[in-house]
């Protein structure tokens, strides 16, 4: 009989520690909206997406490079910068060819904290590529960790929310016996046909529409394939995969 | 307009830093079994359970007031003693007068920490006692914490369904704008009819029934206001609310 590779979902970064990375691909998932936006720009022509913790260090590493400093914190384009976290804020006019860095509230530091516990791969996903997550999960046949950024450490259901699609889609090959995975599949099989009429029940709708009117970047956030490209992360860097030769 | 006071729900003991305790009340939540057992323990006749952090402690103080040591860990009674954690060891033959001197893995070190994290009131709670913790927190109106003890710090289904429970029943006299709280609401709505059926997708339904054959425990555990008292911390022990005079 093959053993089938694990699949734990870990719905804050304040739990990651208790989940082995080391032989495992790591998800990173930050809905609203890192992940939605990292993949928005790899697929409008980004050369690459570096995400960085600091905004001094977005601003440095862009001039470094010549590439695009953006950022945002506690929902808005951080001081000191242009550009945000908005994923439509990357047309293919304005982000192709180019480097982006980014730095955000929660989806960067996870992808960080990710890296220092030993992560073997790094990918990040959100509804606008959950095909291609499914897919390179499935192809690649190793142990798996759905990272759910989520709000200053706080759970969050967007995140959780796409570890339940992405659930619902590989579970088959997958072993899984972990009871975040089965809560964000039941809360994903329960809210798949409504996504956008059960988003004003988040708390983060509430910061990013209330107060800022991205009702926008929900939609696009929340619908899947729109930008159903696969971001790999290696030496610094968020590429599109498979990586085309330099 | 009167300000509703505001109810969170704490899925996992290692995120219970994040909330403000200091003019809450915390019901602690560990459903299978300690909570469960500290409810059955009292409403059959036990004058306190003290909750203890070690086997030693539980002996010695035990010893010293002249009452039951019992305790668990990873599901079985604690190497050293002789009772565990089971709310059917509890008749009001065995346990009517006595105290009941409690060590568990989970439920007792989170209680612990809500002390430490400044607690104003610390109940606990779980299905068979749900009605008696709905009716307390309605009757205080202050702040609320629903904690789930989880287990070793990893999220689990049981205490979130209880705190789901309780949301159900109190929602209408609180502030909650908490995605902890509106998953535990969803999942219970969803699940709140087939309780038992739903029990076996739970990964400490297996550790406890596949490897303990526990199942009338967990039977137990599920059913609402089998043992319908109100436990309250006081001064090192659980007590049942309202506490009569000595």
């Amino acid at each position: 009989m093959v053993t089938k590779p694990t699949l734990h979902t870990c719905i804050s970064p304040a739990l990651l520690h208790l989940y082995d990375l080391n032989n495992a691909i790591v998800v990173i998932i930050d809905v609203f909206r890192a992940t939605s936006t990292i993949a928005s720009a790899l697929k409008n022509g980004a050369m690459a997406v570096i995400p960085v913790d600091t905004v001094p260090k977005a601003i440095s590493i862009s001039e470094q490079i010549g590439g695009i400093a953006a950022g945002e914190r506690d929902g808005k384009i951080a001081d000191g910068l242009s550009h945000g976290n908005s994923p439509l804020e990357y047309s293919p006019e304005f982000i192709g060819g180019k480097n982006l860095v980014l730095t955000t509230t929660n989806g960067t530091r996870l992808l960080y904290m990710a890296l220092e516990n030993g992560a073997d791969t790094i990918i990040t996903g959100s509804f606008p590529n959950l095909s291609a997550v499914c897919d390179y999960l499935l192809e690649q046949k190793k142990n798996v960790v759905l990272g759910c950024a989520g709000w200053k450490d706080r759970y969050n259901i967007e995140d959780t929310l796409f570890a339940g699609a992405v659930i619902s889609r590989v579970k088959e090959a997958f072993t899984i016996h972990c009871d975040s995975s089965v809560t964000a599949s039941l809360l994903y099989e329960q809210q798949k046909d409504r996504l956008l009429e059960f988003a004003p029940s988040l708390t983060h709708y509430h910061r990013l529409v209330d107060r800022f009117g991205l009702i926008e970047d929900i939609r696009f956030c929340l619908t899947p394939d729109v930008a159903n490209v696969l971001p790999v992360y290696s030496e610094g860097k968020l590429l599109k995969y498979p990586f085309s030769a330099q």
